[in-house]
């Protein structure tokens, strides 16, 4: 064992100390060690707001936790396509953190949204990496400016509930590379998050807390992550070979058990000690992260901040007649229980001990008393309690007595949670039976939307004039939704996630949840957007659908090659409407460049602009060699193929409203050729392509499209062979071998 | 070396002799060893007619083959649902074989129409294995009665023609038992045939030609069988790996070099001298389906049994108005191409040259002739020249004056052939133009199609009173069409395929022809109907489908168990019409018992029976275990779970008619746990379930079913960790021992 293993800091510290610092200390602590300077940190939940236990510790939120800020949930972060506002939940939660004490906060989750039922759905961003991606970047930059540490969570590939323990995510190469880990790997390459959470999940058959490609080659050979790797609370099933695999600290600790085993390891010789030390040195230098408890963070301060920040986020599905913003003056009923008691986030470890919750529908009378316009309120059903008698009944006289219905509706906290999957995207029965009554005695009916997850508008869509998707909107919610509905905040939401007419429109819908310990990811990258734009599956409303009260238009799209696999891209966009507002500008490429079918277009870059009515911006962005790429499996690496590549932008993904392409040169994979190689692939090499027309004698021949392509499926051997021709086998393989060296 | 493995008869031949018969002679024979009494054979391709090549050899049909009679290619013989059909069209080419001088028919396929798209779906029966198997069994058993032996192809799951030489077929373990091995299955248990053909791609990485779990494992040691599997022509590309893994002759021969190899393989001792004759003397037994060549096969008696047998498999697709038979008197438009030089088969391989070929027009006009009626024709495109001036319009022209327009529209042979997929569903733009101008101006408009898979019939068919769906037919459609147009015969053939209402609603178009080398069969055993009627994706007509010029209704069904796993189905039919007619009962098996998500129902019994008008008729069927099983990958066995099945029985996969149910006591598959198994697996063990609820205190407590759901996904372990109960751990060692005792 050299020096460099064994540096300084580690010498004369017992085998059984070290490894005591490689589990925690206990749910939320971890160990010290000071002969090595460790005093042990403190973690807490916290992707959209801190559950930190200073009682009774537990990992289903079934204990309580000390009171703390709820803002946005994730969902919410995602249909903002805002950084900024991702930016501003972090570093208030990293201030919050501070404040009690909070070394190392457990969050963000990156997974993407393979299927609409997903209970954790309201923990992620979106269906798309590079969304998800980009968003938890500005999140973890800010969070950990303030001090605390993050853990990105959970690597990879966690993206259902049902079995997620024991469930083998069985996902070929270029589908994990291109969908499930680049949100990961832009987090870890641009915000050098503090440490990384290994899911409970196998990855196709191993363990995420055992595998050594994900957490050793991929993550920090690849990547560069110099962090620590956590473990899913209990995930770890195999201690010694989570170690050997890169797993730094298993969580929670208190099993001397555990200890014992990698012990033995060691002194058997099967666990080099020099794995325990790297571990050590990681947790030590994890240890850093221990910040001294500063003042009181400012809950008002916040709880205002939660409410600005929530209003960014809800999404203006539908508003026909200029049904909203509600005008002043009128009679408006508030229906729906959701109005009453709201729900502000998901369940599970993300469950955050609310400061303070808005009331809706209290907040909808402050903001109405203010336009003069007078308030009713039913509650219409009991989410607990289905079935409730005259509920309904009393809702809709009310909604006969008003100018304007707002319905709540959506689901209950108890099915969007860690652990459960929904079987269904339904709202339940009696708010759909609510809804579709309501719309029909009232003037006008608005539906606000409250689910961790994405709900149906089916049947009852087309009965009414606006939808309000409020998704969960964490704590400020309630005020936010009030300013939405009178226009005192301006809508400016988009879908991070599309809206199927069915579920089983989404091909997840195939494998979901799987059985017998596999789930198979046999839709590959058609994932979300991806799939119903290729495939021109009907939506309810697209991914990256979202209205404002006021209208833009994307003037020109231009772009610029700025290098083999590169381009600037400039998009003029203008307000045409009566009143400033916030718009997203989603730019999309597309191609059919390379070996391997391309989703019809993927979503490259974005950013959300502020324009006063009747202003104009140009915004420039500049695409990098990602933006083009596509995993080749073959080459093992990211390639652009040479061709065209349109650029195209538009109000969704289904949608393109200005295109423009540009050409790159990319870069030119040569595959070696054999004898049994096909046709196909001789053709398609950049260097022994036309000497082998020639060598065939198809440089001259006419030969029919459907002849040619049956040729190009078999080998050389075979046409050789099944050709009768009397063809040039030694030219042949002197070109083969040439293949072999370009 | 044993006796055993050196029988006397292979005694005193040297290995090279031995070698050279493991190869052909020639493109269309095997080699003789006079020693070992081996004459060699002759073989022809033949699945729905015989091509056997007297002069110039080939494989693609470029060159000619000598006259024989074009009997309906299996995708007929799949949409009669007939085991009398395919059992007539087997012993007709069996007797046209001897006559031939033909000891191996090179057919029949039973590969799975996974795409409609597939170049080759015309050679192969139906989406559904069972259809498939059952109608290929009969194929063979009476084929092979005439002498010759028939090669079942292509073994196995080659689905698709796009680099079907080099492609792999990735197929999780259950998809390849419950959808692309039974039929193969049923025909090698049932029919005994000669030889099975390895198909040219790989499975999950592995040529099959050199796939020693495909022809070996599975093939003989599972299901018995003692044939010789014969190489797909210049398929072989390992050829010593090929002979381990159980391919006895490679086709076609003439390459010394490939004898070297072995040799050479033998003589460094890589290859066993005991498999060369294991080889040897499979092909020797091959050689005893040798026969004298007898009298000259009766050609004339085969056209009218390839008319006869043609009208049993076109299908009814749509007949308003009782457009359908034609009346006598009136006049007639006969418009298309097709009418006048029609679609009888699929190209390739499988292309005979047809002794004589049925012009539906003449036939039309002669049957027209007997009923008074007159018929114009107008050819109104062709299909070889897209853009013919003048010819549409003289169609239009000839519809107005008529009574009935009937329009031949359908694919060129060209787009249908080994070799190459289609990558759309769409008739010709001309084509669908036409039918739309047709059905404009014609008083009645019928569509007649021929194609050897399906085609769209979007946009037109709303705006046409009937559609024939004619496919292709062999020889003899031509006068079939025309019978049944004028009633002379009963349509009773039914869809053996879905036609769905778009290519891409089709799930396995996420993944088809694949890419670098990969096709994911990402879609399970959601092919088909399967897939259509599970997840209620509207099609244009289901699977099973198919009207009658009378009516039929199923009046009841009823179920008796006779075993654990088997059952006695009765089903009684009356024909309710006006006319004598065929009827096709389909039993299809639905259940949500077991541990994996069944296709909502399949199909497993199916008769066809003839029914004057009026008359009543109970049928029985005896359901075997394998109508109720599911392939379990962990137990790697058939299984039939204990529970509820229901017999559902309807006019096609997406319709139930009459329905029963019978508990089936099948067989508890008790699946050892340990504490890191799932809880939910520990309370789904048959023995263990009831005592580890006690211990774990969940037999008197009340718990909700979302918290249950999320502690049946916790292992035992984590359950332990995470409750924070005191749980006796003791007992629950003791009880997962127990679980490995039963």
């Amino acid at each position: 064992m050299t020096h460099e293993q064994h540096p300084a800091a580690l010498d004369g510290i017992t085998l059984e100390k070290k490894v005591a610092l490689l589990s925690g200390r206990d749910f939320w602590t971890t160990e010290s060690l000071p002969e090595a300077g460790v005093e042990g940190i403190t973690m807490a939940d916290g992707p959209h707001g801190l559950r930190r236990q200073s009682g009774e510790h537990d990992h289903l939120a079934m204990f309580s936790s000390d009171p703390a800020t709820c803002f946005p949930p994730a969902v919410a972060v995602g249909t903002s396509w805002d950084v900024d506002v991702a930016a501003r939940v972090g570093a208030a939660i990293g201030r919050e953190a501070v404040a009690q004490g909070v070394d190392l906060v457990l969050g963000p989750g990156v997974n993407i949204k393979r299927s609409p039922v997903c209970g954790r759905n309201f923990e992620y961003y979106s269906e798309d990496p590079y969304l998800s991606g980009v968003l938890a970047a500005a999140f973890v930059r800010h969070l950990q400016a303030e001090g605390p540490g993050v853990s990105v969570k959970h690597f990879a590939a966690n993206n259902q509930e049902t079995n997620r323990q024991t469930i083998s995510a069985d996902v070929d190469p270029r589908t994990l590379r291109e969908i499930y880990l680049p949100a990961f790997e832009h987090v870890v390459r641009e915000a050098r998050p503090a440490t990384v959470m290994a899911a409970y999940n196998k990855i196709n058959g191993v363990f995420a807390s055992e595998n050594r490609w994900l957490l050793t080659d991929l993550l920090r050979d690849e990547w560069g992550f110099e962090g620590a790797v956590v473990s899913d609370w209990n995930a770890v099933v195999d201690r010694v070979a989570a170690l050997r695999a890169g797993l730094d600290l298993e969580m929670p600790g208190g099993d001397a058990g555990r200890d014992h085993e990698v012990l033995q390891a060691v002194r058997a010789g099967e666990l080099d000690e020099s794995v325990v030390d790297v571990s050590v040195r990681r947790i030590a230098a994890l240890d850093a992260r221990r910040g001294s408890r500063t003042a009181e963070a400012d809950l008002d301060a916040h709880h205002a901040l939660a409410r600005e920040l929530a209003a960014e986020c809800a999404v203006l599905l539908r508003n026909e007649h200029d049904t909203l913003p509600l005008r002043g003056g009128v009679r408006i009923a508030v229906l729906g229980e959701l109005a009453e008691h709201p729900r502000t986030q998901g369940g599970g470890s993300a469950h955050v001990n609310a400061s303070r919750v808005d009331v809706p529908v209290d907040e909808i009378r402050a903001v109405a008393a203010a336009h003069g316009s007078a308030v009713a309120y039913a509650a219409g059903y009991r989410l607990d309690e289905p079935g409730s008698q005259g509920l309904a009944a009393e809702a809709v006289r009310a909604a006969r007595e008003c100018d304007v219905a707002v319905v709540f509706a959506g689901l209950s906290e108890r099915w969007e949670s860690e652990g459960v999957d929904r079987d269904s995207l339904d709202l339940p029965a009696e708010q759909v039976a609510l809804i579709r009554a309501v719309a029909g005695v009232a003037l006008r009916t608005v539906v606000v939307l409250s689910a961790g997850g994405v709900v149906s508008l089916e049947p009852w869509h087309d009965d009414v004039d606006a939808v309000l998707g409020a998704f969960v909107l964490g704590q400020g919610g309630g005020r936010a939704i009030a300013d939405l509905l009178f226009g005192a905040r301006n809508p400016s939401g988009h879908l991070a996630e599309t809206i199927p007419v069915r579920l089983h429109d989404h091909a997840s819908s195939l494998n979901f949840p799987g059985e017998q310990g596999h789930v198979r990811y046999g839709e590959g990258v058609y994932v979300g957007y991806r799939q119903f734009s290729t495939f021109g599956t009907p939506v309810r409303y697209p991914f990256g659908h979202g209205l404002s009260y006021t209208t833009f238009v994307t003037r020109s799209v231009s772009a610029r090659v700025t290098g083999p696999d590169t381009a600037t891209v400039d998009v003029q966009v203008q307000n045409t409407g009566g009143r400033e507002g916030k718009h997203v500008v989603q730019v999309y490429v597309a191609t059919t460049a390379g070996p391997v079918r391309r989703p019809v277009r993927e979503l490259r870059a974005f950013t959300k602009i502020d324009l006063g009515p009747g202003q104009t911006e140009t915004v420039r962005f500049e695409l990098g060699r990602r933006a083009f790429a596509y995993w080749d499996i073959d080459a093992g690496a990211w390639v652009v193929a040479p061709g065209t590549y349109e650029v195209q932008v538009g109000p969704d993904a289904h949608t393109v409203e200005v295109t423009t392409s540009v050409e790159l040169t990319g870069e030119i994979v040569a595959r070696e050729v054999t004898l049994d190689s096909t046709v196909g692939a001789w053709l398609e090499h950049p260097v022994i392509a036309e000497p082998t027309l020639e060598a065939l004698g198809f440089a001259e021949a006419t030969i029919s499209e459907e002849h040619m392509a049956m040729v190009r499926s078999m080998t050389m051997r075979q046409f050789i062979n099944i050709s009768g021709l009397d063809l040039p086998v030694g030219r042949l393989e002197e070109l083969a071998a040439t293949s072999r060296t370009h």
